[in-house]
């Protein structure tokens, strides 16, 4: 999964374009933070990336869960925000892949018969 | 929608706590807080809460969005939580309510044949 990082100084607005970016690549997106102010400029990027993403039929939810991990050897608590459709349904990408299995020799056919590469 | 109040200086295990019941009662919760100390303590609550629930079979999600509000003649803006479970399916409660439609003249004899109420 991946991970964005936001830190107090992050630009919530820049936050909701990267979310939103990764949300349509992968179906769901992971934010780690430590302390107020960078759980703050976190939750208003979702807030912002909801309306992003609502007019591709997705309806963002967060899940907030705890999570223990260690920064310059001392231990802290960090939330963990997991970003991602209500339904966890796969967001439209501009690429669809069919749901059949893909015949990966065909599609190789495919690329050799592309007369760029030819 | 039932709303609560979290501050700074509110403490996230008895907010969990009030989430969890209302959650139980109604299917949903609110949360409005204004700034990232409130904010902050309004997420760790709801983390807690998921795990007061999830033993139910409930996926408590948290959905934030921005609000305008007012306080003291200033204009603000507000963080909403809405806090609900994934398939806002109703969470279970310790009554359970049959499916089938009650017969509330039942209901009264067998209260009337109650022998501490005789």
């Amino acid at each position: 999964m991946e991970q964005l990082k936001v830190s107090t100084k992050s630009n919530p607005n820049s936050v909701a374009g990267a979310m939103a970016g990764v949300l349509r690549q992968q179906g769901v997106v992971e934010v780690q933070v430590v302390g107020a102010g960078a759980l703050n400029q976190a939750i208003k990027a979702v807030a912002i990336a909801r309306g992003y993403v609502a007019a591709g039929g997705i309806d963002l939810v967060c899940v907030p869960t705890f999570a223990d991990i260690e920064i310059d050897g001392e231990r802290r608590t960090a939330i963990r925000l997991v970003i991602e459709d209500r339904l966890r349904r796969p967001i439209q990408s501009d690429v669809v892949i069919p749901d059949e299995i893909i015949d990966v020799d065909a599609l190789a056919e495919l690329v050799t018969a592309d007369p760029s590469t030819a």
